[in-house]
């Protein structure tokens, strides 16, 4: 037994047993350990920005880490900006990066970097591996670090020789630390709050967003009459039929300020107070009331699903919640429009689909036509960098084979990391991807208005259209081994869509519009 | 004027006049300001590791700076990989980052990263601009860093508000500092070395693979008997007929070593002593013979050309250097074979070709059948991350619109950076790239057996392989507006790669073997 056979085995004993994988020369001992380690599951990825995305997919699903095995500090630089998203949607990750021999470093060989200080920004916990006898227990430190709560990226160095020199027996994972259970004061000051009534709001975040969460958060809500609201991206919100309906801070600074105006006390249930994605000059970065009070519930680590239900029993709440409905348009017919996208796939969306959605300025109606949709779960951008849909959609689907994965993407963000495409053909993945293909950043032609830029000039046009010439993403997605079709009018679309969720496997829609 | 009018008439006033952008929304007053200043060419990636890639190739074919244009920590993430190639190639760029208002950093806003801790990892300089008043400054000392010997990486960041706030004039960048000249005493003790002939080679690098600093060192070859070597990879090396033609060291460690076996002095010019690519169980990472003398001649940073022409005289070399013979092999025919693949390239390389090569595994035997080719650069990978090429013929290519560049290309590399030839169809660019479609990462397979790991099971072999499904690099290429063609012949490529020479355009072939 190897370094690598001590690494493998510790993370199979500990729960880790998906590996998402873009190996290099370094990593060879870590292939082949996992090459003769049962029940690890391999899923080679053509860029390790599919990698990080994908092990941000399946813990998202599945609450509990898959590793990656990168090579050394420019395979982790490659993916490093899903690792950003990953990190700031706390899920646990358990990232390996393979390193040159630790008796090579002297040379400085031209792949050597500072590879602690790039995983740094990214890493809830780094650590690189000093020996074969120490990394069965690192190993286990990084499993347990990537899922203390609230979770987060745990980034594990492997110099080679580490990987090659004989190892120890694995090491047992103890289980995670419990979230610490809310303070009674905190609990009982919420409910102070809202029995003052002066116009309070619950910020939901993380697992308040999940079923029992917002079963709470409802009771709340009835019995006080308070306001919900889930944070503006969110890593995991279970809704449709049947759930409690909640809203998000809207993306456009003029319209999350006037969703908050009618708020002054803010109770904060794991989330922050809502802040601008981006700064324009002479608009707020704070989105609330200016005065209105805040009072944290529960810190993000802590047991927010537990002080939402002891807050409701304080309260002295029924015990059933508001649920939305089950309610869906009719299939829309005719041109394609924010409307109809949002009648279409409100009106198709199947049961326990998982929506990963990247669709940025094509969606933003997505969300008022779903909300009597059959159960689902809508995973969103947590950390604000574009091309985490697709590697994101691949973490899910493994995580999830029964369940139906639907990635919507904006054409410019799905360019970023449209290798994913190629990991659904060779896995059979079963997710449709719907490519909204302005031909344009168009967000970014928004964004010239808000920021008072007038009407972009012809170079500045040039950087925020993705035309001259067009992209062909059905030529794109059939290079990679993914079949897919082209469609101009929601009919086309209706049709297509509907086709691809009843088949099993990869598709793609390009929805030119 | 603003911050980023000040930062742009700086940029084209220090002779900075390409920018390669991928913009968001923090950068849309430096959008806005690149829109309205004259003389500033801007350049559209899809994806910030094309961006940083193209200013590398650039930079290799000016030995100027151009700037790129990327968003927040994210985006210079995912431009690291190519950033860490460039630095190690010592390009010089002038990275500059967009950033979040300063006012806005407290909000910790979904995109916010320690951007700087990221830049240090792969930058000579870094900087962050305090205010719309330091700006111009700034900017001119990034162009200044850039450029100051040997080169490299220069990475500004820019906070949205230093952009929208009130800017001052541009400054004038000073020229940058020469080469150090090398002192007397190590040319003095080269010359010594040399004379006292105890199997002396010269090291050469960077400066001294353009054909004057060749030219010098053929002459002291021809004077003392001494060898001639390039390092493993090289930014630029001018080569072909009517050039002093050197050989590299070899990447395989058994072949490096069997190389300078033959040599008991290494003087080193502007180069490291070689030292092995990555490290293997039971094999030397110095390549050079154990007891072999290293002389200094030339530091990286200093004149190295200087000192070999001070050598040469110095030693009474004659000044005429002994030239490659132009000879270039008969078109092949027949399999596709490493060896039929060097015949066609060396019998169809037109003079002045750009020929970046990310070939890997399928181009060992290209340097022996181009030796006699007509003048040629020969652009390689300093750092090692692959995904280089494709950018960097972007970037070659718009330095030098008159010239033929021809990306060779790994599939397994080139899925990295795909997203350049979206760029090259945009830009017209003049590149021909060819996909050695071997359907693996080949280079790996011969690792796994260089490590003594013996034959991979099937979960290693599909880590290393790129089929099921195999990649179609024709219709991925024509997803983005490249042409193309497939061959599974040598006759079918000399005739496909014959016709793109002679015509205009990007253009790609997909070789199956």
């Amino acid at each position: 037994m190897n370094g690598a056979d001590s690494l493998t085995h510790t993370l199979v004993a500990g729960g880790v047993k998906t590996c998402f994988t873009n190996p290099g020369t370094s990593e060879m001992h870590f292939v082949s350990a996992l090459d003769r380690t049962t029940g690890m599951r391999c899923v080679l990825c053509l860029f390790e920005g599919v990698a990080t995305g994908a092990a941000d997919g399946f813990a998202r699903m599945t609450g509990t880490p898959a590793a990656t095995l990168l090579h050394l500090g420019p395979g982790l630089a490659n993916g490093l900006a899903n690792l950003h998203n990953a990190n700031r949607a706390q899920s646990p990750i358990v990232n390996i990066v393979g390193d040159h021999a630790i008796t090579h470093r002297k040379h400085d060989a031209p792949l050597a970097s500072d590879i602690e200080g790039a995983a740094r920004t990214v890493s809830a916990w780094v650590r690189t591996s000093q020996s074969a006898s120490a990394i069965a227990q690192d190993t286990a430190d990084a499993i347990l670090a990537a899922r203390t709560p609230p979770g987060g990226v745990a980034t594990l160095m492997l110099p080679a020789d580490v990987a090659w020199s004989k190892g120890t027996a694995p090491v047992t994972v103890p289980p995670p630390p419990q979230r610490a259970t809310v303070p009674q004061e905190a609990i009982r000051e919420a409910a102070a709050l809202l029995r003052k009534g002066e116009a309070p709001v619950l910020v939901l975040y993380g697992p308040a967003l999940r079923t029992r969460g917002l079963a709470a958060a409802g009771r709340i809500a009835m019995a006080t009459g308070c306001g919900l609201i889930g944070e503006m991206s969110n890593a995991r919100l279970e809704r449709g039929a049947g759930r409690v309906d909640i809203d998000r801070v809207p993306y456009v600074v003029e319209q999350a300020v006037a969703k908050l105006k009618p708020y002054k006390t803010l109770i904060l249930c794991g989330a922050k107070a809502p802040v601008a994605f981006f700064a324009y000059p002479d608009k707020p970065g704070e989105l609330w009331q200016p005065g209105a009070r805040i009072h944290t519930l529960a810190k993000r680590d802590e047991d927010i699903v537990q002080a939402l239900e002891a807050l409701a029993d304080e309260l002295g709440a029924k015990k059933e919640a508001p649920v939305a409905e089950a309610s869906r348009p009719a299939p829309p017919s005719g041109a394609i429009t924010l409307e109809s996208i949002g009648q279409a796939i409100g009106a198709l969306l199947p049961e326990n689909a998982i929506v990963v959605d990247e669709s940025i300025t094509s969606g933003r109606n997505l969300f008022a036509f779903t909300r009597g949709a059959l159960p689902h779960d809508w995973l969103q951008n947590r950390g604000g960098s574009i091309g985490y849909g697709p590697p994101v959609a691949v973490g899910a689907a493994v995580a999830c084979p029964d369940r139906k994965v639907i990635a919507l993407e904006g054409d410019g963000s799905a360019m970023y990391t449209l290798q994913a495409l190629w990991t659904q053909a060779r896995e059979g993945l079963d997710v449709v991807t719907v490519i909204f293909a302005n031909r344009s950043y168009r967000i970014l032609l928004g964004e010239m208005s808000n920021m008072n830029l007038g009407n972009p000039g012809p170079k500045a046009l040039d950087m925020l259209e993705l035309r001259r010439p067009d992209l062909d993403w059905v030529k794109m997605a059939a290079g990679m081994g993914v079949p897919g079709s082209r469609v101009t009018t929601i009919d086309e679309f209706v049709r297509d869509f509907g086709r691809a969720l009843r088949a099993r496997g990869p598709y793609l829609i390009e929805m030119v519009f």
